[in-house]
């Protein structure tokens, strides 16, 4: 495609970096921008710099936080006994969202995938075992709430394995039919397992 | 939904006003960036101020430029006796792309829509008045390329009666069905109009 500004096509490049942008969806957005108050703009592209240059790590459970220790990890009303363990920040707002989950988390910020390399080391692993050695039993449980997909089996395998010697319990949230849905448009690998492990 | 900081919650609100974008896709393309190096989003924030602080406008057919008169402008091999009059660059574009047409361009910068605000003094349309009245008899045709929507419509007859005591040729752009395609599955405005106009 020819841009017809020299400033339109690194703006559309850049744009079109973004996951699931493309370059036509990137010269919509922006001619969008172009046509926005200067001070719009502007404070689009603060906040992003903002994002990238101040955004803090809680120090226990790895959730992005605006403090050292983040709010789930301080609160008085948390039970401090079970982790869940989760892929991203994503999923702790999804599972905060159901209201029925009173624990801690720990955030791994990916799950292990070799053909990305992305690999044990990369993830918050390491971490997860000391805290979990560091709390002398006072940690409980440890619930794997990672993508049913391979790498998420194999990174809950993983650190199942890392956990072993420590005497905490392991376990997994629940696969199976979900509320609400129809078993014949359920796929055979959900419907299957939840046969398996009927309860 | 609560965002477990601040700067993640602000970045994915300026994020959000993007058209097409909402909250949960916002959310995907912060976490995103947060993963990216620093110069990255640097780079992104930068390119989309340079845009919207240094675009130029061509002043005769009012295309997104990188100097006062655009390249289409100022080509020699360009008919300077035709002028297409389109909504935005990505229509200059499209049409460029079909290597099909050889004149001039206009761009209105919108369509009259009175439901958003938009009259016709907000568009380029007495420029292009000016623009045709100033060549004395140089333009001969102006071809209207509009979408083909009650705004688009409206916008085009505005322009034919604007320029009817100028003298010159004023064309629209075929309506039909698009070569290639079914005439089953052709809407009934479009096949409607396209017996009614047979050639």
């Amino acid at each position: 495609m020819e841009y017809p500004s020299k400033l339109i096509e690194s703006a559309v490049e850049e744009i079109a970096k973004l996951p699931g942008i493309g370059k036509k969806t990137a010269l919509r957005l922006a001619l969008h921008l172009l046509k926005q108050e200067k001070e719009e703009v502007l404070s689009l592209a603060e906040s992003l710099v903002d994002l990238r240059e101040n955004t803090r790590y809680c120090n226990s459970c790895f959730n992005i936080s605006d403090a050292d220790s983040c709010d789930i990890c301080t609160s008085h009303k948390r039970d401090n006994a079970v982790i869940c363990v989760v892929e991203d920040t994503r999923d702790v707002m999804a599972i905060e969202n159901t209201s029925q989950y009173f624990g801690l988390y720990h955030v791994l910020g990916g799950v292990i995938m070799p053909i990305d390399g992305i690999g044990p080391t990369d993830l918050t692993i390491d971490a997860l075992v000391s805290r979990v050695s560091a709390s002398q039993g006072e940690i409980k449980e440890i619930i794997l709430a990672l993508p049913a997909t391979m790498e998420g089996d194999t990174t809950s395998f993983y650190i199942t394995k890392k956990l072993k010697t420590l005497g905490v319990k392991v376990t997994s949230i629940a696969r199976g039919v979900p509320v609400g849905s129809e078993l014949e448009y359920t796929d055979e690998i959900t419907l299957g397992r939840s046969i398996m492990n009927r309860q």
